[in-house]
């Protein structure tokens, strides 16, 4: 019985996705056609769109697809000059932005030339959930704001109009649906450049034949995710077993993801060892040439070199148990029984 | 019974993609993550590339995935300063590009100063086979040529080593495979600049998580088209029924696709007539919006608007059939009678 605690990096298909993906493989015409083939395919896009946009209270016309949330980040950071961000955020923001600061001082680094604010709602190796909410009430005028939401889809409700954001960046594949369907809400009335120029699919933004049949099928997984108290049971969990950790999330972190450090465990041995038991999780982000390195995030935050490679993410999703986390910790407790006796 | 002789704008899955994107939907590791899970699914990434590599010579190193042959395209192209290419590009070329020239003319306008000729092997439009192999042979030492094949890849077959191509692009759901997956050829040592930053994926190209199923199981349609002669059984066809065309396509020109002029049948109502009818084909590229506009191909070609406006072009898979092409000169015969006789 493999665990999959990895959920941050991606997940599992959603059997809604699955089965709407396979009964709709015959829809396989180009919704730039004309014809009737292609206004079938037009019209599951449209729906795709409109999924995405009633769950995060927009209109339809303010969603483009993209092939990923880090194409959708590129999409919106290209298209500005003067930019800043957090310092946490994932690298398809943090490679183009050259001003980053802490996230509790984003919003007084802001100065008149800014055009642009990119941070992300929750972070994705802690899920520690940034000010945004401050940020964007509280923003001068005339500044724009990007969220990167794709850890915070499903987690926190989402709600464009309330948040009065500018740029909403999500994944769909990191809620069940499928990899190569990402999606940016643009708010009305903003424009953006041409990030893959061409046919002029996407309101000319990204062009190339959109992928129908999986960003519809995707869509269908959009929902609020349970609260199952998974945390709270791994780390009362972690406690009864007597594994000492000190937790690297704060308190104002989403359920679904915990970072913890256990002192004088290697977090690259240990996985390792899980890996061996089918227990899968991760030490930070996936999204980086699958090489174990340091992590800029808990640097960031002030962890010491040693103590990040100590360090191991534990993400959950909706399809994850009690049982599994009862189980994980056993296993992570013989696990360390046995390295710290080597 | 639907006829769809639209197979230059994309095409239906090949039964082998269907079966294995459904076979292996539960493969649903990021291929970047290092537990076994990831593993799993950055074997299967890696086969995918083999298999491209395999069909057009090249090495499994040399070949990234792209969300579609237009960001492939996007990918060389952004990559270089002085580029001319053919004045009959598709728009993700034709976009970028500012020295457009007639294609027996791009070799002799190469200056010292170009870096990158940019030409399409067949014509979307028209199926023309382009003078690629005469400009692959005879440019001058230094500059490098990339080759947009996503109308070639079957028709002709193709090897990047015996041709000396630099760049080369794909694009699989053209081919029975899957939209959303293109690729991009890229010989040994040769450097381009990012066009999605972030993760690193794709040689840190094209950062995102890969939608590795689907990859994998269009590369399965991966194989050279049958002759079926069809495109000699429309022309048969049309001048046993007595009607009267003329070929815009030239003898050199795939088998596939066919583009023709009916004198005094606009093909916007023809188009919508045929459609009706369940008869699916097109008046050009579909990649355009969604809107009918004169060709720029066949202009540039040197046809009048108006015979613009009376050119279909009529594609071909390798599923189509004979009966299919009576069935359609059948009906095509019925509506030209009709729109003339309104």
């Amino acid at each position: 019985m493999s665990i999959y605690f990895d959920n941050a990096a991606t997940t599992e298909l959603d059997p809604r996705v699955k089965d709407a993906l396979i009964s709709h493989l015959d829809v396989y015409g180009n919704s730039s056609s004309l014809h009737k083939l292609g206004r079938d395919a037009k019209f599951l896009l449209n729906e795709a769109r409109r999924n995405v946009a009633a769950f995060i209270g927009a209109d339809e016309s303010e969603i483009v697809f993209t092939p990923s949330a880090s194409a959708a980040n590129n999409l919106v950071l290209k298209s500005f000059e003067h930019i800043i961000s957090s310092d946490i955020e994932h690298p398809s923001v943090d490679e183009i932005v050259e001003n980053k600061f802490r996230p509790s001082e984003v919003l007084g680094a802001i100065t008149p030339d800014t055009e642009l604010v990119s941070m992300m709602y929750v972070n994705n190796e802690t899920g520690e959930i940034l000010p945004v909410e401050e940020l964007l009430s509280e923003r001068p005028e005339g500044v724009l704001v990007h969220i990167d939401a794709v850890q915070a889809i499903g987690a926190i409700d989402i709600d464009v109009r309330k948040l009065n954001v500018d740029f909403l960046s999500l994944s769909l594949h990191k809620i069940h649906g499928l990899k190569g369907v990402g999606a940016l809400y643009i708010k009305k009335g903003h424009h953006l450049k041409t990030l893959i120029a061409g046919g002029g699919q996407e309101s000319g933004l990204i062009s190339g034949t959109q992928d129908v049949v999986g960003i519809y099928a995707s869509t269908l997984a959009l929902e609020s995710l349970p609260k199952l108290g998974l945390k709270a049971k791994l780390i009362e969990e972690l406690n009864k077993n007597e594994i000492e950790f000190e937790l690297n999330s704060s308190e104002n972190s989403v359920e679904k993801t915990v970072n913890l450090r256990l002192a004088g465990v290697k977090n690259d041995r240990l996985l390792a060892n899980l890996d061996l038991e089918e227990i899968y999780i991760s030490a930070g982000s996936a999204c980086s040439a699958g090489a174990l390195k340091a992590s800029r995030v808990l640097k960031n935050m002030g962890l010491s070199d040693v103590a990040a490679s100590e360090s191991i993410r534990i993400s959950f999703s909706k399809y994850n148990t009690d049982a599994e986390v009862v189980e994980f910790v056993k296993k992570l407790k013989k696990i360390i029984s046995r390295m710290r006796g080597n």
